[in-house]
């Protein structure tokens, strides 16, 4: 109990304390991610080849699989110091209610306008673009976090920001076009008659919700087409989880700073951005054997990637347009019932997180929807923030951990990401409050037709 | 510029700097605000007469002129430190970008769910009522902040929580009923047919969009017709700048802990909550001879109480049930133009401030509502803060205020208050980027017509 009192609510670090680094954990694992692959010829993509779609120095960040920590750009950590560190909250009032023995943090990345922790990749994307003198830069957006990331990131830098949005966010979240308005970015909704690719997924599949795979088709054709553009990505890809770091290694300082050694780590993973950063560190020590820690991937259980894909080389993108990465997938065609909220409906995961869950490094957990927001409802009621769809599937497993050390009495010192908030998520609280929401399970004859799909590799 | 270099983008207190006292700043006055009157006996209002529609506790905060500092009790610091202290941030983005040499820093409270300063007071408010055995409480909110902050205090300590949104609100901003919703308040548009002062006013006024003044009657008479209920309300009163205090008395300490003497300070008032509470701490200073700032009051040109209204007595309320109070006031039939976005719409303010602006001691400046609007975009992509439009009004003059140091060459340290987010304000923002936003400034005539029906006292 003394030693509680001596932890504050809130653990925020000094601006001297923040990370000058990224961590790429790549450079510590033992089997490294498998390499994409060029969709033509099959073979490993060649930094020239990824150089026509990415920035130069993403293209040698997305590659280095042997360099453990990459200086951060003085200019990149002055925007950092803008809206960072976030704090490191030790939730008192969610154990106080829970009675739980567990001691529970939760690292909080919504105190930005993008509203998560989008805006600490989508800055370094676009610095490294203005870097090397590009026009502008296209990019999907799924529950519209990282759009508005991007579209931030590009104000502050002065370049142009055009951003495919996933139909389906696009219509549930009428406001966040507005606030990518705001910061000057132009906003279209996914698949679209602009593109080549999205006017075939219009023929082939009409009224469709569209995903993030054909958001990403449509992006990268406008990228390739269009000289002076490149393509970024908010999550999946190597560089994604390198730049997300900084939240593992700020959580790792706060903790360090109070001399807390967490038991479990818990983060809600889409295509792995957040759950990749927030972990980094601390998988690093796993895999260098000085420290062992329970790590817990949460998914929707309307797309399951980690808990009912497989393992293979599939495509990034339903147009099939992309390099090919070897990931826990569902198949690039697979879309998440629309019913589904906000994020977290990407088909595959990052190829980082693959490899560590093949591993047996980590575990994964999916987690039903009404379930995700009676955690977020509880959550909001008693630490004050309304967290996002997104970030509930993570709330849902601390909860449920704290409570299994409620019964067993254990006091595990419990750690999660709190990714970011829910103000642009009311069409769906609204349908929860209203008994609207349904929990949809894709059945196992859905998941094989997908499956059955996959390209041929190896 | 080395002195610069100190001082971070950010200035958190620590948990144990954060204030155990609020300021009263009433016992540093020489002219105390005048009383609060009985509408039937036009007498001063008693601690018994003010008991049957707010708390005792409450009721004695009210009326006390001279204790300076009374202490926050513990349950109320614990909530605090669940989103306090907020940052004080220095804008160094947007003195880059306007070249100004002024130095601009920025209180900003909008890292609660509530999404600004409100919650101070409502979490306060709350417990008092708990801690008297209450049931639940009733209240009015304009733009939404206010209620949002109460439904989130009342859900922390287990009251009812009864909402009287003003309509214009209630349709521009269809999502902060759902976050209310969320912690478990029940919100009704005002006027409405649930009262009969609201009957009334839609007899009489029918179409009306409503103002702040109608749903306080609303909410008042609910409270004094049910028992276990009490209203309570989010501004203009003593007690609420009281409460308030805590984001000037935080804002002096990080100042005093870089050692940093602002010149000026700007905030933006409706009722005055905001303002009142951020130079709480520097009017006390003033008051007692030991420091001069300049302190303005910006208030929007569509509802200009302190630049255009006269220092009288007056309703608190449309309906003429409250409690007279003299204040700068347009008259308490006056209502807004429904083009005016947010807050900032109550016809009065507060008496402290009133008294405080007719002692000379302060400024205020009216501003129009497209200029805010710039000064909320220019800030958002340098700052990286989607800004209330409230708060926005504050951002213009602070602004303003640079740029003429940017002509003089002085290095004027400006402070000014930024009470929250704009995250439930994208209908006003979608006006202003399409340009169907237009400044609206009630005539002279207009204005005579409301001060004519004054009430004649003393």
């Amino acid at each position: 109990m003394s030693e509680e009192k001596k932890i504050p609510y809130k653990i925020y670090l000094e601006e001297n304390e923040m990370p000058q680094s990224w961590y790429n954990v790549r450079a510590d694992m033992k089997n490294k991610p498998a390499p994409l692959l060029n969709p033509g010829t099959l073979q490993p993509m060649t930094a020239e080849e990824l150089g026509g779609v990415f920035c130069e120095e993403l293209v040698r960040q997305e590659l280095d699989n042997e360099t453990p920590y990459i200086e951060i750009p003085q200019e990149i950590r002055d925007f950092y110091k803008m809206y960072r560190p976030s704090p490191l909250v030790r939730a008192y009032c969610l154990e106080e209610k829970l009675q739980t023995p567990a001691k529970i943090y939760y690292k909080f990345e919504g105190n930005n306008t993008s509203g998560s922790h989008k805006l600490n990749s989508a800055i370094a994307q676009a610095y490294y673009a203005k870097n090397q003198g590009l026009k502008g830069v296209t990019t999907e957006t799924g529950a519209g976090q990282w759009g508005t990331a991007l579209s931030m990131a590009c104000s502050y830098l002065g370049l142009d920001c055009k951003v495919y949005m996933v139909k389906v966010s696009y219509e549930q979240k009428p406001f966040r076009r507005e606030v990518m308005r705001t910061y000057g970015a132009s906003v279209v909704p996914s698949p679209s008659e602009t593109t080549q690719v999205g006017r075939k997924i219009l023929a082939e599949h009409p009224g469709t919700t569209g995903s993030l795979g054909c958001a990403i088709s449509e992006a990268v054709e406008v990228a390739v087409s269009n000289p002076g553009y490149r393509y970024v990505l908010g999550s999946v890809l190597n560089q994604v989880l390198l730049h997300q770091s900084v939240i593992g290694l700020e959580t790792k300082a706060a903790l360090d700073k109070y001399n807390i050694k967490p038991d479990m780590i818990i983060g809600c993973a889409g295509g792995g951005s957040n759950l990749g950063g927030l972990i980094s560190p601390f998988m690093g020590e796993k895999l260098r054997g000085e420290a062992d820690y329970q790590i817990i991937a949460v998914e929707p259980q309307s797309c399951p990637s980690f808990t009912r894909g497989v393992y293979a080389y599939d495509f990034c993108d339903t147009g099939m347009v992309c390099p090919l990465a070897k990931m826990y997938t569902l198949g690039c065609d697979f879309i998440p019932a629309p019913n589904h909220a906000g994020g977290l409906r990407y088909h595959g995961m990052s190829p980082v997180l693959s490899q560590l869950y093949a591993d047996g490094l980590m575990e994964a957990r999916a987690v039903p929807q009404t379930a995700v927001f009676e955690a977020a409802e509880q959550f909001a009621r008693v630490e004050g923030i309304l967290p996002a769809p997104e970030s509930s599937h993570a709330i849902k497993v601390a909860i449920d951990e704290a409570m299994k050390c409620k019964e067993t009495g254990e006091e595990k010192t419990i750690v999660f990401g709190l990714t970011g908030t829910g103000y642009f998520d009311m069409v769906a609280y609204e349908k929860f409050h209203d008994g609207k929401m349904d929990d949809y399970i894709p059945t196992d004859e859905e998941l094989a037709r997908f499956r059955a799909k996959l390209p041929k590799v190896g």
